[in-house]
């Protein structure tokens, strides 16, 4: 059921089979099958993930391509929800591995926040990434295009940027390499550093041999309207025509609830996992983008059906077989 | 586009980036992401495959629980056509390694049948497995419970299950293990041979201590009315009161055209795969229910975004960069 600072005093004194942090597309499909394991979870949704930012989720084989993110997370929480899932909106502050359980302690309300601590046997990471943006004084400039024709995934949006011109925005000298395989969609590339960081002769050669011209000014305003973006204008006053563009300044990864447990191994900032979605911790696992692999809705859906598979059969495997008492009775007396 | 007998000639002459076989979901979700990637591909497609008899699919996060499997594929497959794949109902019979290309030998048409022969840089085997049922002079009497309250898939189905009473057919002795998993949903559980094997004495004793009666005459007939099972009538007249059932017969692998492939690395009828659902031939990648591992849609789905992206970057990597000519040129004069 929905959780809120009102009724979650209910689910304190209880351990739950699993508790899944983050209520994104891996997430919901965790909980969707714990709940048809028959397992008792709760989904911990802090809200504004990188699925809400989809305008649309063209390369998901069965929905309609201009499918807004938000509704699918909208229908996929109710999916858990009736399949018997706890849900609360609510911020992981930290995890403690307890021995047995784990306990993880959450912040619930912006205004007078109270701080109720559940416990779990499992705890399923799925609190994904979020794409760092350009930083403009006006950033609601900056969201009237993102995710729509500026986008931050070449893998799902490469297509829709075909043979348009486009900006390439960096934040630091190696994510310019990105212009390299954005080129595979549109060889008509402007990169942009939005003057955080200097760019070596190297790289400046590079650029010249493709033919991608670079601007070292900072962005001042995107320009267009409707979500269409139509070019970028620089704070010295150039004008950079461009129908597309892709922010490539990495992520920021919501992953910092697991930084003090003990005996989780980490490539970088994603959590190393097994074929199970099963971190190096008996009892942590991790789904779609805080492991390693591709930044994919489909992934971080099987991700989920994975754990929350083995989470099952753990569970199952612990637990005594339930018999048919009434034969076995009958046999006794026959 | 959608190709027939009467026009599949035009693409004779061309080699695909691509062939999959199979137009299931995780053939569909390769064919979306290759076609999105820019990369020509067609999708072959024999009809009648696992997803076409889910009556509906109640796992899948964003998906309306009651959505049947045929419409789902049906969606895809205009998703797929929509983005730039090609189409074809048709049977693979055969794929012969000729070194820069594979040729797919494909049946069209059940009545005056032709024979192409396409070709292709990569294939991506998708055509999964189906189900093996018990045989009755009365198929239909199987049709009408299989896939609504006769289950195939434990995961997907146990939790419809819920402590009723159920039959497990099996088809061999170790398929009758399926009991003490299925345990987990439901201990009310008569286990019915069909007359198919002998059971061995131990597993009698294990089942009797469960409390799990045992049925070794075949089945005369499957009871109950619109789709919803009431019990199963034996040839011996016996009926076994249940409103639910598993058939834990084993599948039936369609990966026939790949027996006479050299290099791929078989796991009983699974092909082996790395993180990228590629097998051991460099060509040739294997998806959902063909390679090892869980047998659910979202796996299979996820299988077609990794196969498809990793075409891509090898096609990418194999292909001269597009330089911005245009910039070029001005380079050259200024």
């Amino acid at each position: 059921m929905k959780l809120s600072s009102k009724n979650l005093d209910t689910r304190l004194d209880q351990v739950y089979d699993a508790i899944v942090v983050g209520g994104g597309m891996g997430g919901l499909s965790a909980a969707i099958y714990l709940a048809r394991y028959g397992l008792n979870c709760l989904v911990i949704e802090k809200g504004k993930g990188r699925s809400v930012w989809m305008q649309d989720l063209r390369n998901f084989v069965g929905f309609d391509p201009d499918t807004p993110g938000r509704d699918i997370l909208n229908h996929g929480m109710k999916q858990a929800i009736a399949w018997g899932a706890d849900y609360l909106r609510g911020y992981v502050e930290n995890v403690v591995d307890e021995g047995e359980h784990l306990a993880v302690q959450v912040k619930v309300g912006k205004k007078d926040s109270i701080y109720p601590v559940f416990r779990t046997k499992y705890l399923v990471a799925a609190s994904g990434v979020i794409d760092r943006l350009p930083q403009l004084d006006d950033m609601q400039n900056v969201y009237d295009y993102a995710g729509y024709t500026l986008h931050v995934c070449m893998i799902c949006d490469g297509y829709d940027m075909w043979d348009q011109k486009a900006v390439l925005i960096a934040g630091s000298e190696s994510q310019i390499n990105a212009a390299f395989v954005l080129n595979w969609f549109t060889p008509y590339i402007s990169v942009l550093t939005h003057g955080l960081f200097a760019v070596g002769d190297d790289m400046k050669a590079k650029l010249a041999d493709h033919g991608y011209p670079l601007y070292e000014a900072p962005i001042a305003k995107f320009l267009g309207q409707d979500h269409q973006l139509r070019g970028v204008k620089l704070t010295d006053g150039t004008v950079v025509e461009a129908t597309t563009g892709l922010v490539s300044m990495g992520s920021t990864y919501h992953n910092h609830y697991l930084k003090g447990v003990q005996g989780l191994e980490w490539s970088g900032e994603n959590l190393v996992t097994n074929t199970m979605a099963q971190t190096t911790h008996d009892r942590i696992f991790a789904l779609g983008d805080l492991k390693q692999g591709l930044n994919q809705v489909s992934i971080a859906v099987a991700d989920g059906t994975l754990a929350a598979t083995q989470i099952w059969r753990n569970t199952r495997r612990a637990s005594p077989p339930r018999k048919w008492e009434e034969n076995l009775a009958q046999a006794l007396v026959s």
